[in-house]
């Protein structure tokens, strides 16, 4: 079946906020084998809302929208949907005195309670503006609230069930994903025409992102193709397959599981690093932690680089990025350790050290350590993340395949 | 002028890459004083791409959309375009000279230097797909490459001067943004309502994010009203209004003013608040480093934390920070210090100190230290963002109003 996903609200039609929500819906929905048809943002304004779910209305069986459900000056969602649906407005008792025992005597909560008649409440667990259900032969609507917790909330717990209910899947897709890192969408591209060529059926996406691409499969039946599909990817990338659905997860995991303790040691990236690893619960468990080192004196200091190190090679070099790893392994209890020194721009690029050179060295304890330079993009947001990439996936390929990278591979260069 | 924007490409409607494009072409274009009537997600399918497209053609004067010109399996954009304006495709050979001689004799180029007959072409300063200019009574549409760098450049470069040309604007918007710290929009709101009741046709955006508010006001003429607004919230909230476009951006401008040098401790975070700060060029300014000190070992070993603190109070405590943040001070040369130490979840929290426990101090030199608790939502994302975001304006306060926050305010509990 497929649905539309409507994010009502000016701040995200302006740019000044990115439609998480639209991405949040959609993989919860694939999830749950539907598809999703179109995502359509639309302004507060009353007449531009009506017009804009109306015609998503008429083209889908189910729209989910979300946002303007709030008791604010441009929250019109609720009273357009309910024009729509030719519901008046009402206040519901029950709700009202839910809400106030959970908020108090707030004086938006009367608003909040007034409801379209016949549409089905969902609680909201967070805040206090609820979710409706209007359920129409022509095409049904969901609203829910906008704040991306309070929305993932109300849709697990209650829209969810709902839907089993009322919009049942009856042929369910079957998806496989597979992450490739430090490889190029030309380098899998030919392999995904020959499979895309034997099962046209198949549903097949290739989501290139900055040292990484993912690629997922869909097939509605013969499951035993996507296993196929998966050893044929492997027999040919072998090294480069990432067990998890990012590079820091796939870490986060393998770290988990061998129980090893990991240091890090950060110029440019300036703690990028170590934040994508302690975005993940249970991080503390292998993550001792990281020295941001942005201050020369600090790499000394902290990290006990030589300083005519630093002085006779710069910052930004290999002999530094290994005297940063080797001091972490030497003060501290890690079993790897991965340091990162390098130009993110837009200035301190010279002609032999461009802006986007970027050191990179993973140590692991007793063992050699793996040095490389890699040339990124030249702004500073892609450097960075270019880095902390490649970083993971040296440490990733350690870890998983005993396979240097940074002193190995040609292929670091990337022009994406 | 109304425009639409539209993005094409089963990764962005499939949720596996967010809309970063649309939100970066309305910041533009609403700065040059168009408006933004729509957002759409289409598919890489023809059919349904087609459908959506001529539908906002219709709508529109100009359509702007992003994705789907690469040579591989999914991109369409570019056929489906050329069907709608009745365009035949033909090679252009000097736009394949072009590309061979930058790019080498790669076999993609060929159809990537086939274009729609009469449609003007945009160079592309990074990758190999150009763009498109189609231009009709009925509606005009810009086709530009998904890859953010390159759609970005190609917009700034190629785009813009032709909209100057093509599009002219009449009646430019004067816009006023203004950021507020640490409020809630229920705080704000009757101010809003009050100024939208004097000038009904006055454009008012509220847009909250965790630890902070942005505003925007919009009109067409009379532009003193924008001074006097502005003037009417510091009064009401002035030592809330932040000066930048963002916490981290004021407080990044105020302390290269200052010359002031920076250094960070951090626990719960793991170098998310140093990564904020270092997203910005120039940083390695002002901005020692950060010492992610996630293991309490390291909490002792690099800043001196005492073991008997760390037993008797508790990793999170307002003393464990309090003597992370004078190790800081004490040991480098810090103008200004911050630690942060808490519980972001989903495990670990305890009946004293539930999930979203985190403790802050602001540090100056010779002064006294800000130490205070806040309460974040119980999800790690959010817990880790409101640390971030208070941390930041606690030091903005500090550093533009000499005002002390974390040990003065009641605000910091926070339900969104």
């Amino acid at each position: 079946m497929h649905l539309e996903i409507v994010s009502i609200g000016n701040e995200v039609l302006e740019g000044e906020t990115l439609n998480r929500n639209a991405a949040f819906l959609s993989r919860r929905l694939i999830e749950q084998g539907y598809s999703i048809s179109r995502h359509t943002v639309l302004p507060d304004d009353p007449e531009s809302l009506s017009k804009g779910l109306q015609e998503a209305l008429s083209r889908s069986m189910l729209t989910i929208a979300t946002g303007g459900l709030g008791p604010t000056l441009d929250d019109v969602t609720k009273s357009c949907a309910a024009r729509l649906f030719r519901m008046p407005l009402q206040i519901d008792s029950t709700l009202y005195d839910e809400l106030r025992a959970r908020f108090g005597d707030r004086p938006e909560l009367e608003s909040l309670a007034t409801i379209p008649k016949e549409a089905m409440i969902l609680r909201n667990g967070l805040g206090t503006a609820p979710g409706f259900l209007f359920l129409s032969e022509e095409g049904s609507l969901l609203l829910l609230p906008g704040p991306p917790r309070e929305m993932e909330l109300m849709f697990q717990q209650e829209a969810l069930p709902l839907f089993k209910k009322h919009f049942p899947q009856l042929v369910p897709w079957k998806t496989l994903h597979l992450s490739l890192c430090l490889l190029r969408e030309g380098d899998i591209d030919p392999l995904l025409r020959e499979i895309q060529r034997e099962s046209p059926d198949a549903n097949i996406g290739i989501y290139p992102a900055l040292g990484t691409l993912k690629l997922r499969f869909q097939v509605t039946h013969s499951f035993a193709r996507l296993e196929e599909w998966a050893m044929r990817i492997r027999q040919a990338f072998e090294t480069y397959v990432v067990e998890g659905p990012s590079l820091e997860e796939a870490v986060h995991r393998k770290l988990l599981l061998q129980q090893k303790k990991l240091a890090l040691a950060e110029s440019c990236t300036g703690g990028a690093l170590a934040a994508r690893l302690a975005s993940l619960a249970g991080a503390s468990e292998y993550l001792l932690g990281s020295l941001v080192v942005y201050a020369n004196q600090w790499k000394e200091q902290f990290l006990g680089v030589h300083q005519h190190t630093l002085h006779a090679q710069g910052a930004v070099s290999s002999e530094v990025v290994r005297e940063m790893a080797m001091g972490l392994l030497r003060q501290t209890t890690a079993d790897y350790a991965i340091a990162i020194s390098g130009i993110a721009g837009p200035t301190g690029g010279t002609t032999d050290k461009p802006v986007g050179t970027i050191f990179i060295a993973v140590g692991e304890r007793e063992k050699a350590i793996d040095v490389g330079q890699i040339q990124a993009p030249p702004d500073r947001g892609g450097a960075i993340e270019l880095a902390v990439q490649t970083a993971l996936a040296a440490l990733w390929r350690r870890l998983a395949y005993q396979t240097l990278t940074l002193s190995h591979e040609s292929i670091l260069s990337t022009d994406r």
